[in-house]
């Protein structure tokens, strides 16, 4: 089984823990999935890759750590099963804010 | 829940509170939604981004700042619930000009 | 009410007052909408932006200045309702030449 | 009315006047105007603009310059009724070669 | 027959091994090919390109090398028949995260 | 009539005179314009532009020069007539190989 | 008739002599056409391009030269027929890797 802390994601990519939430709505009536994706979502960044390659061959840092809570657009993020766990590989570029 | 003041949004993006304008038009006919996000919107801007990474790994500075009051435009921005308001999350490029 | 004077457009940006022609044709009949906005029309430019961000963070200055009557294409441009008046916001490079 | 001398394309526009051509095939067949469009055209050229602005803040000079005749390929030019003449406003990337 | 030694991939391409899963779901179900492509897959890499050369004609090093196990994005890759293996070609920026 | 010396391509475009080869298939069947227009052609290079301007201001000189025998691939390229000829004015980035 | 030692791809382009494979698959079934081009393919290298020229006007070299046995993904390859040889001009872009 992959071990979470030997993902090393490349380029600008963020491995993320997405964060449940409640999925009723105040009127009770649950939001089907395609729904939900069209909504940012919150998780908590594991690691972080090296950035990007500029032209002139350095890496561009990127501008969240491991440990920052964000807010990102799902749409089709690569998921990774790890034991029992759905995490997400995204670009930096997917996520809106850090929220914590 | 979510405090405001700790969203620090990534990149180019700002967090902009929307002001509610009036909806009815002159005859008092209700504007559907798919018209109004045609038109530019009204709203404040609550914090900024660092501004988008240059190729030479420079932060690219933003054109406005907390405080601002903007003209945008808004197609399908990334909304964010924070207690009972809807922030925005949106692109500095969005932003047609600062009113006031 | 917002006041003209305190727009001020961002990036490449221009506030346009357009100028209103005759809409009649020699044989008197009204060109619908769709046909006139394929046509260049008039404006008078109210103010211009700081200019778009280059790549090594200087504005990249504009060639037209407030006051300049210039021709412009118009397909979708942000239309600002300022008193009575429709105000246009365009990109710079939408403008094709100024014309007095 | 527009005073063609005053007209100053921005960019890398160029203001041509077009040169009408015979429109009879040599079977004496009218050629529609949607065929036309797809040949090139020839034009001379009244006045060019300063040229793009290079990332650096320079203008880029263009290859040619007022009294040109040229050959242009016409797709949807913006066209300027100046009295009773219709010039075009085309982009320099839009003209294939100086043909005298 | 071609030596899996002998392979050089061009560029920033990479040759790929890739592991095969158990393809039953939980319920017994066989995968169909369609649904498992869309997923993230595992694979060894065997060999890197030089990287992409850079507009000032220098090759900009990969971030991964021969040995490490990686997630990739398999869409439509390069498939190379060696003996009775399936290697892959794909491009470093289609390898997500390494694992191992 | 234009003469054919006085036509100077702009940028990376080349005025080409193509060469007519025979058009029956080997079973004697007349291949239709469409299919023709789907190979490689050859024809010669007649003269050929500055060459297209670098960010930096300079001339991108051609990698070809009158004279030279070229295979182009035909898409849609620009036809002249001149005299009783048909030349073609294409980029150089449709010329595959120099064959003489 | 055209020599292949005259023939001289311009840019990032290489001239390939495809090498013929068996097409009867393992049951004797023929593969389509079709159905073949999205497979690699292999070639020899009979001659390559000075490279693509930079922004700064410095030809970027190629990564393969003459003689390399190589294998590339033909969609829709320059077919040059040479005597009765059918040959291929394609981009370096378009080689997966050198396998000889």
């Amino acid at each position: 089984m992959i071990n979470i802390k030997s993902i090393k994601p490349l380029s600008d990519r963020v491995l993320i823990r997405p964060v449940s939430k409640e999925e009723k709505t105040e009127s009770g009536i649950i939001i089907p999935d395609t729904a939900k994706e069209e909504k940012p979502q919150e998780g908590e960044v594991l690691s972080v890759g090296p950035g990007k390659l500029s032209e002139s061959g350095e890496r561009l840092p990127l501008g969240i750590k491991a440990g920052d809570k964000v807010m990102f657009r799902k749409y089709s993020p690569d998921e990774l099963e790890v034991g029992k766990e759905t995490l997400l590989i995204i670009s930096e570029s997917d996520i809106l804010a850090i929220i914590g």
